[in-house]
């Protein structure tokens, strides 16, 4: 398996607009993901950010033939494919693979807890050999605080000796550099993606491909800015500003935060909508955030600038 | 809403049967859940001891479907149909009621963690109007360490306020009887079952309706017995009897230990199967229990006895 074959480089976890009926909004997140991609920023729909646990099964299916028949390009995507049911994650993997998606974004099983690394191990032989495609790149999904389910360095070795080539990376969302740079001298040929931009500039220098940061949805030619440039001497710098921008917006609830700010620099009101369990940021809350962000001369370039 | 719209007694979260590709077996369950009823257990299928998470959409439909084809009473069943996206929990939920069955027990979406009260109560709300039948039980599902998702004392009584009739009770299986105590003061109406059978004297001394209990799947006539008997003068040394069985079972994973007893008590190796993230007992485990379990004189009635 050659390097073309593993992603890098800046991904959004694309958040997913919803009509007043909270269905979701298709030609928003098409509109979205163009945009997104013209950036040079890649697509990891049904993410944590994109509410993809949210979405029902069909709807998940019905978004991915859409963005693909829209003529976005699918090796640019990296679908969040794990679920709590095996054979979801495998009929959800099998459709990415049809379509030529770069990769999948897999979570453990999630609903369990204090699981073994054996029962974790089997749920991703299960997929593997269930999809059954060489073409299958699989990013393990590191996000301890919301799946309360971690991989540890023992069950990735095992993977990645088990199924050299189809599992090739990871996003680490813990917000540990330790971990990172852990796994990075364990495996120095994982294809690591930070699982947020401030530590973008450590994962490179640790030998990292990327980041796919929820805040790429609103800054990603910033964000890019670095990945492109992080071997520059300004790249400290670089980090630095990137990094009050992710403050700004972290005071609060991210994923409300995120949709409030495409609402506001866009002037569209719909996209601040979301699926319970999340709600939309009250109104002195988004008044600080934009105030913050004003305050640090942000914009949203506008779609189509 | 009179009382008899309330469900009470002893229900099993009723362990699912697995044939060698992982499918569900539909004819152990059946046959499963009609020994169940024969003993006076009430079947809350697709709870965390169905593996019920692990399950997809359709295996869930079908699988109600096929118990209440095969002749099994629906008044004594409390599917549950909380899920991650609250368009899944409102298809199960109407499939339930439709079906006629007594309530549903639902989990809190437990994908997001640390989400608002509102957030929860939105989700429910959504549920509701949308399956939009009076008929609707609805059972609140309170397991912190699995779900992640507490329900505040708040949260149900905002939900019990808005939802009268609907929102009739909780399955608590935070194991802590203070919890337990503390709603059930709150809110004497409630239909409160305690999550295992350690605390279903306290909870039927506190004005609890009965306890749905992993255990119930291997030793229901006993915890029905407690709870037929509780206002008994022996009800101490009945529950004392009960904790002895239940205390060498939680000794090992309560999934894996219950599969594996079903599995020896029954002579039948297809019971000892479990999907990812889930695994069997190994041998040594497996050993333990069963000698712990002769000790106490433990058998499990066998089918049909």
């Amino acid at each position: 398996m050659g390097e073309s074959h593993i992603m890098r480089g800046v991904l959004a976890p694309v958040v997913t607009p919803f009509k007043t009926d909270l269905t979701p909004d298709k030609q928003r997140l098409i509109q979205h993901c163009r945009w997104l991609l013209s950036q040079d920023c890649g697509l990891a729909v049904f993410g944590t950010n994109s509410e993809g646990n949210s979405l029902t099964m069909d709807e998940r299916f019905e978004l991915l033939d859409a963005l693909v028949e829209a003529g976005l390009d699918p090796k640019r995507m990296m679908p969040g494919t794990g679920c709590c049911s095996f054979l979801d994650s495998v009929d959800l993997s099998k459709r990415a693979v049809e379509h030529g998606c770069g990769g999948v974004l897999m979570l453990p099983p999630f609903y369990y807890k204090d699981v073994s690394d054996e029962g974790i191990y089997r749920n991703f032989a299960e997929v593997i050999e269930r999809v059954g495609d060489d073409r299958l790149r699989i990013y393990l999904y590191h996000f301890p605080q919301m799946s309360a389910v971690p991989f540890s360095v023992d069950l990735v070795g095992r993977l990645l000796d088990k199924f050299p080539g189809i599992v090739v990376g990871m996003k680490d969302s813990s917000g540990d550099g330790a971990n990172l740079e852990a796994i990075m001298k364990a495996f120095p040929a994982f294809a690591m993606f930070a699982g947020n931009e401030p530590l973008l500039l450590a994962n490179m220098r640790f030998g990292g491909v990327g980041c796919i940061s929820a805040t790429a949805n609103v800054n990603p030619a910033a964000i890019v800015g670095l990945f492109d440039s992080w071997e520059n001497d300004d790249a400290d710098a670089v980090q630095k500003g990137l990094n009050a921008v992710r403050g700004a917006v972290q005071q609060f609830p991210l994923i409300p935060a995120m949709k409030m700010m495409i609402s506001h620099f866009r002037g569209d009101a719909e996209w601040n909508r979301l699926r319970p369990p999340l709600v939309e940021l009250g109104e002195a809350d988004a008044n600080k955030l934009i105030a913050d962000l004003d305050a640090l001369d942000f914009e949203m370039p506008r779609l189509g600038d």
